[in-house]
């Protein structure tokens, strides 16, 4: 039995407490300031409001000033939060915590540096914690919804970092005969791979869009904007120096972003001819994590042109989709400039 | 303005009258012995009684026994006989063309040899034909549903062969506005690719069906078996000779084929609780191409283990399926063996 800290009541965060709990550890859930309703809560009656459903076993919540307390004794730490939340996360969080704290973030996102490179988060955290610190930040991805996961639904991800040995000992701490988890050190592909699913999921889901105006499935249009989506997807994977095989993951985690959701609604609503901002009213201004994924993606996609790499050619669909979000561009899709390579 | 015939009046045959037509061909459509009825109704009015429309301008059905006037003259042949049919259209067909009129196959299938190789169809002709031929044998892959061709909607698909500039020119007769043609000298690739997407529709329906069952959605474990999907048809293109790059027309058309069709509605089936006979029954005894590739495909891993490659543990997807299908096996879905490498 292990203690783990989970920082973050959102979804995913609150989700990691089923694994956690059935293989009987100790499991401390602590709330963003965001989360103070939830965690009060959770101490009332152990009922998570978000997820509609009583929390397993072991679980306790903290508010984020019993954050010491939470880290007390603690064998790993997680975080839930949200991409926008990860300054918070190091500043608050990290900078709390010694070195020898493995840490597994479930965060999905690329963080755009000064230089225009692109980082998958668990590499960026390097860059935001004081100089010489010598964190083990491990990350899950793949595809994984909440609640099938509080559900105890057969689920598979990837679970990457530097350090075999640490991926192992996640692993053994949070695999069950529902949760399966493969390893990898293949972090930039793994992270490129569950942060671009979500721009590309809105990419495929303007057919879907389109196929609700003109009455027909458009089947055929779907699978051509899938394709080109795995077609960027392996490029950009490529170019950040990820491995092709994270392709595995980032096809199955489209499959299920398409499926349903928020990314896929606001790709309807772009398809079906709202303007980008006509669609997000309608969304009553959710924060979708794909329109950050989408127009930091193009804009390092430009800064590579202007330091002489042809690349843009390469991304029609993906340089499309900041044209609507960023430009105000109506859908038309380049079906003619796909496939190129 | 060329002559392009056509052998197969099937439904994929048949609807590439439709992009041949708008680049203003003549067009000949000979039917197989099985398609007898069809071509009487087309010589009749031109109507098309199992795409149920009107052909395009430009079509004239030909009986088999018309094969000859067909041929003459003619700029390209084209294939639409289904995978059973292959041995029929070298005897029938190849037989009597020269080696200078080149081919384009749209058939999909892998064709196992005497001695255990797995072969793209394009290529197994070779083996069919009188020993010496030289004929050019292009095939079209990738997700393309034919209803959705005929409707003149956007796909895209992937066409390959050997010879650069032989693709550059049946590209040059096909490609429209709507029917996007990319080229490739990736055959085993390509054909790989879209002869597994049939098998691994059904593996993914899996878990469709047992969403059915137990009245929920079960996303995350129909990602999972897409996942493994993917990962399997990865290491079996390999071994096959294929590029990595194929991917991109295996995922999308697995996607496609699983949103609809025999192949999802097997898996569906067999997800429910049916023994393979039972499905096949309710079926009413239909014929599914993912059936002679899975078992094909698996007989090639044992085959493959046999001769000292320790290969199995790549494909326990496949492996089930193949339970299913030819050992009389319950579903059983091995989710702890997915993702091994």
């Amino acid at each position: 039995m292990a203690t783990i800290t989970i920082v973050g009541a959102g979804m995913m965060g609150s989700a990691m407490c089923f694994p956690a709990s059935d293989n009987r550890h100790e499991i401390r859930l602590v709330g963003t300031p965001y989360d103070r309703a939830v965690i009060d809560r959770i101490k009332a009656d152990g009922y998570h409001p978000k997820l509609q459903l009583a929390l397993p076993n072991g679980v306790r919540g903290y508010q984020i000033e019993e954050l010491p307390a939470a880290l007390e004794g603690c064998d790993l730490l997680v975080s839930g939060v949200p991409s926008f939340g990860i300054d918070w996360f190091a500043e608050a969080v990290l900078s709390a915590i010694p070195d020898s704290l493995k840490v597994l973030s479930l965060t999905k996102g690329l963080e755009m540096e000064a230089d225009g490179a692109l980082l998958p988060i668990s590499q960026a955290y390097a860059r935001k914690v004081a100089a010489g610190r010598k964190l083990s930040i491990n990350s899950i991805g793949g595809p994984c919804i909440s609640t099938e996961l509080c559900a105890r639904q057969h689920t598979t991800v990837a679970l990457c970092g530097d350090e075999p040995e640490t991926l192992a000992w996640i692993k053994s701490l949070l695999a069950t005969p529902y949760y399966h988890i493969n390893l990898t050190t293949d972090v930039a592909g793994i992270e490129c791979a569950v942060a671009l699913k979500n721009a590309y999921a809105v990419g495929v889901s303007l057919a879907i869009g389109l196929a609700d105006t003109q009455g027909v499935p458009l089947c055929n249009p779907q699978a051509s904007l899938f394709g080109q989506a795995v077609r960027e997807m392996l490029a950009l994977t490529r170019m950040l120096g990820g491995h092709t095989d994270a392709v595995i993951y980032a096809t199955s985690d489209l499959y299920v972003t398409i499926n349903g959701g928020r990314n896929r609604k606001l790709g309807e609503l772009l398809g079906q001819g709202d303007t980008y901002q006509e669609a997000m009213r309608k969304l009553s201004g959710v924060t979708l994590e794909s329109i950050s994924i989408i127009t930091r993606a193009a804009e390092y996609v430009r800064r590579r042109e202007q330091k002489g790499d042809n690349c843009r050619r390469l991304f029609p669909l993906l340089m499309h989709l900041d044209e609507i979000i960023n430009q105000g561009a109506q859908v038309n899709i380049p079906w003619d400039a796909f496939g190129r390579h």
